[in-house]
């Protein structure tokens, strides 16, 4: 397996299926873990910075933890390789941008991805696409006990697993879920919804992770409770009430959007179909926001010949580092807002070319 | 020929062919008369102004100015009806909502309009698609020829023909062209022209005459000057010279917007065409400036299933008054948008419905 083989399809976190598929798009479960006796990476030196990427590259390729895994070596890797993995939500933005050695291992199909040297000397990932927590947190765990086996996890016995900053401290879980609240936002709900999830102690943060804004309408969410509390409560209370409850308060919005605003609601997203499939330029932010009412109108019934799938993958693929991946060369301005159209406009099934030119 | 007969097809200003069809849209010729011994209409009693409308009348109806002619007492009008003739251009928005008896007599065709009692006893109006000033001018001039032998005009042997309001002295004549300058408004050069054309003595207004802002792309030129030059002087300076201008300068601009941002017109005329075809609410304002676009597009040989008759009979049906008499109902607010939209997405041959509802 290559990089390059990831942009002929979207990774499991946008399949487009799952429970809760109609607003829920993805689920996360991560588990924080350093090495014990060696420092946290704040305080390693270069040379034991390499050690510990060395040491964990080598250990979870000969723990066997997929069928197929992909080792990327961030650190030697090329800009574009990098951004191409935050599109995918493999690496966090940090991860990218960082100037220590490092790497990430990507398990078949996407489900599970480890970054070595992230904030912490381990981040094990695993996604779902859905809200399939216990399946993602089940197989943070398996991997965990794998690699636990081979290697001593800096481990306390009264706190429990140490991490770099102290909010991981504990079970070293974080679990987050990326949501789709078009028809919250539409009616001016989302900022009480919001403000209910931080009363909550749930943290929202944009499509992108930590210091990302909310793009549009698409929302992450996650714990911040990670000490006193077990793994499996933590995803009871999360994926069985927390996520639920936003789920329940989107569909409402969307069923009254629906019963109020009809002509409203279907014009909006017939015009977004149609811009799609005819625009000439389009830049990421526009077809972020085009797929959102897309996305919406497809779970409204109101369009038919286009699937959640198709959406998700042009969504994902249409990210400049993606679509200059899959069109195999560097792309910059305008052309790369020509090329994205032109790929949105295939996508979709529309004419590719104007008549009579 | 009844009024709702109108509604048909568009008349002959908006026909989308003759001379410079790709700028100049119509052209229009005026001529402004008094009866001879009669006040002026700010002048009259309300007895003189309907006897003067009632004379007007039967005179113009006994001179067979046209083979069939439609007369509309305007005064007792509905408001739709009313309404209906400004935006078919056949009367002013004044003379649709004064308060005194007046009318308009309408030729086959709508080449020929004669309005009564509206700022002068008698307003002639010959209108052609295209430039074709001096045709415009011949037929109001045959008009007036006819009507001057059953009718004593008011007239200074120094002055010529005398009017309401001292700009109209002398010809009487008014020759007017509505133009379309997308190209120079997008490339921010319309300013710059439109002072030229005030240094030239032209007046530029919006679509509907005077008083109205400059609607979108379009732009309504006339000439100020009526007093010691003939009429076939105002012609030859105003359809020779000046207007052929105003199209070379829009041209120019149209292959300067081509050559150097062709992907970003072409952006703008297949999102204008595809949102016309798509749109479930759609307003008069948004109307016109997405027809600009397309009617840009069309000329510029970008969209080939859509031609310049077509563009101009939306723009011209999916007006209010238009729109309500063609669907034989009243529409307010969102209904009216609906139906609009509806309307449209029908003559641009797009989906009516939205699958699987």
């Amino acid at each position: 397996m290559k990089l390059a083989d990831l942009t002929r399809q979207a990774g499991e976190w946008l399949r487009g299926a799952g429970p809760m598929e109609d607003v829920v798009i993805s689920c996360r479960a991560r588990l924080a873990r350093n090495l014990a006796g060696v420092p946290f990476l704040s305080r390693c030196t270069t040379d034991q910075k390499q050690d510990v990427a060395n040491r964990l590259r080598g250990e979870i390729l000969q723990a066997n933890i997929a069928p197929t895994v992909l080792y990327v070596d961030v650190a030697a890797a090329g800009a574009l390789d990098r951004q191409l993995l935050v599109e995918r939500h493999l690496i966090s933005r940090e991860h990218a941008t960082a100037d220590h050695p490092r790497g990430v291992a990507i398990a078949t199909g996407e489900t599970l991805a480890v970054m070595i040297n992230e904030e912490d000397h381990l981040r094990m990932q695993a996604f779902r696409s859905g809200l399939q927590m216990s399946e993602a947190l089940a197989e943070a765990t398996h991997l965990d006990d794998r690699l636990e086996e081979r290697l001593d996890f800096a481990f306390h016995s009264r706190y429990g697993y140490l991490t770099a900053c102290p909010t991981n401290v504990g079970t070293g879980l974080r679990v987050s879920a990326m949501l789709h609240l078009p028809a919250l936002k539409m009616s001016s709900q989302i900022e009480k919804v919001l403000r209910a999830a931080k009363d909550l102690h749930l943290e929202v943060r944009g499509l992108y992770g930590e210091g990302t804004e909310a793009l549009g309408d698409f929302f992450q969410v996650s714990n911040q409770t990670t000490l006193g509390v077990s793994e499996e409560q933590i995803v009871e209370d999360f994926a069985g009430e927390l996520i639920p409850k936003f789920v329940e308060y989107e569909r409402q919005a969307r069923d009254s959007l629906r019963q109020r605003q009809g002509p409203a609601i279907e014009d909006k997203v017939q015009r977004s179909l149609a811009i799609l499939r005819s625009a000439r330029l389009m830049s990421s932010q526009e077809t972020t926001f085009l797929l959102s009412l897309l996305r919406l109108g497809v779970t409204l019934g109101l369009i038919s010949d286009v699937d959640i799938k198709t959406v998700n993958e042009i969504f994902l693929l249409s990210q400049p580092a993606h679509l200059q991946k899959v069109l195999k060369r560097e792309l910059n301005g305008l052309v790369r807002a020509e090329a994205r159209a032109t790929y949105i406009r295939k996508r979709l099934g529309a004419n590719q070319d104007p008549p009579d030119r």
